[in-house]
């Protein structure tokens, strides 16, 4: 079976899934009889291309890695929804947006156009983002289902780790009642070393430095990030219809360092807690550092680790945990959503029975 | 769709499941489209019973319970595998067998006769021991491929919570190059208690009053359990074709406790540990008391708690955990196989668009 993709978003995830579908061409194709081609790119800074008949992308990465743009004569695209426009127009039997721009986390925008654009016209919708989910969830997903689209959109959290797979395929008929979680790698990495006595803003310039906090770390360190992760969560396992604006949200700063500090020296732990439970006046969530006793799962996760424990009905508790990050890792979230596009056209007849 | 069950084991984690069908009848009827009708019954010391109409499942675990035999005049069956020979016979378009028998773990028996019987004769086969996939991995999952029918025994490892799902159903391209965990809870219960300074008997007898561990305790504590978990893992991740007797095997007793708070005393933990690697000869398996460093995520886990460590290809290693048991969990395990086979029928229309 046939796909066309159209990579809108063209940075770091969104190379590293074109390289990862090359590398992985003859396993697609054997294993789930899934030929891929990548028919457009939209690029923040280095312009955007389509052609019917496929691109060379990894070639393309190279040379917008090189620092030139990507339009050859014949190729040019408007921008990311001119791409999507002209992926829905072609003829493949699978189209999908595949969407990694940058966001703005208090928006979610641009992701949500082009979501809600591709899906209208008629293509499937992959995104790393957290704001289609954050934001509009119960509209996109509704529009999903109404065009007998997917919108998937694993990579949102914890990278390529499932969750939303998790949950949607491995627990049916589990109820999820709240959920706590880290998952903010920066600050887990700060709090990491202001309990080993390291000042905020060093702990922050070194994290600047070593490229793991932004040059504004003001979407990390003051919880936005996590709320976007959050409400995300909650609108899709417990249909809570809300947005990161809503999220009870405080971060962390160089006070921070003191309850850190204090915390270790009693034996406990300050995590940046991301969490959502169920009352009587509806899905409370918030995002705030909370001291926790050092056998918590949450307590002992350091520097990158991250986790997410969900409280269910019929399982109690259970925990999934990231250990380490990569872009691979977010680039395998957007191929394994792929998959599952693929998987619900019809399953490759050896997968079953086993 | 109808969907007709053979319970054959009906101790408490079948008779469990029996209650868990009757309390989610609605929400399986609506959101799946399945009706299930338990049709068989066999149990050790009760009697085997089997009616084409149905059986009040419920009904007769009750009198199971108060000490009666569960057969009546017209319901008579021989055995297990008689039911399963008559759940064969029967006109439904799904026919799963669902296994749960007291194993013999060095043998893996009756389990994999009934699951191969089952198998043969066209129905499906779900299972919570772990004797089938340890022993017979290679040759019931060809079976069950060759005859277009699901062999299935996600309640083998840490009860209910996904393991082999999560593998199956949310990590396609990825590959398991090793794994390590916590997964027998009774000697981990113990190895708790001997770091906080009981001793390896008096725990032993502690745990075996609280209905923890067994009145013969050797299964757990000499690590078959675990041996029986890592062969299962090995074999269906990472295709190892062993059995338990080929793990290296190495249990838990009143030297044990010496090494517990000798390394508690370090700020280390002693833990059993389930592991599998792949090495040039092959995949090498073992269960053994291993002290892992307190930011271990495995020495975190206490008393109940188990937990899986998967090291792979593209997401490096991530971890599931389980925070506790129950008997609803493994209940649970067998209902989530039986919602496996029933999307593999056709995925009711309303679940393939979200």
């Amino acid at each position: 079976m046939r796909a066309d993709l159209a990579l809108v978003g063209f940075g770091n995830v969104g190379r590293r899934f074109a390289r990862l579908i090359e590398e992985r061409r003859d396993w697609l194709s054997l294993d789930y009889d899934l030929e891929c081609r990548i028919v457009g790119i939209a690029t923040r800074h280095h312009g955007a291309v389509f052609r019917d008949a496929g691109l060379d992308a990894v070639g393309l990465a190279v040379q917008m890695e090189a620092g030139h743009p990507i339009v050859e004569s014949g190729t040019e695209a408007a921008d990311g929804l001119d791409v999507i426009r002209r992926l829905a127009d072609g003829d493949a039997p699978v189209k999908v947006l595949i969407e990694t721009t940058t966001l703005d986390i208090k928006a979610g925008q641009p992701a949500i156009d082009h979501v809600r654009a591709a899906l209208q016209s008629g293509c499937h919708a992959v995104t790393a983002n957290k704001g289609p989910a954050a934001f509009a969830f119960e509209e996109l997903s509704a529009l999903a289902a109404d065009r007998d689209r997917s919108f998937l959109f694993e990579g949102a959290v914890m990278d390529g780790v499932p969750i939303f797979n998790l949950v949607r395929e491995t627990l049916p008929a589990v109820q999820i009642t709240g959920f706590r979680g880290v998952v903010n790698s920066t600050t887990n990495h700060i709090l990491s070393a202001l309990e080993d006595g390291e000042g905020f803003d060093a702990a922050l310039e070194r994290m600047q430095a070593a490229g793991i906090a932004e040059a504004d770390p003001s979407l990390d360190v003051d919880g936005w990030d996590a709320a976007a992760k959050v409400s995300a969560l909650a609108n899709v396992f417990m249909r809570a219809r809300t947005t990161p604006l809503a999220v009870e949200r405080e971060g962390i700063g160089p006070a921070t360092a003191r309850l850190a500090m204090a915390a270790k020296a009693r034996g406990a732990r300050v995590r940046l807690v991301a969490s959502a439970r169920t009352t009587p006046d509806g899905v409370v969530t918030s995002v705030r550092p909370v001291e926790l006793p050092e056998t918590d799962l949450l307590a002992g996760l350091r520097g990158m680790a991250n986790a997410l424990v969900l409280e269910t009905d019929l399982l109690g508790e259970i925990a999934i945990c990231q250990m380490s990050g990569s872009l691979t890792q977010t680039a395998y979230a957007l191929l394994s959503d792929l998959l599952t596009i693929r998987r619900r056209q019809a399953p490759p007849p050896h997968t079953v029975s086993r």
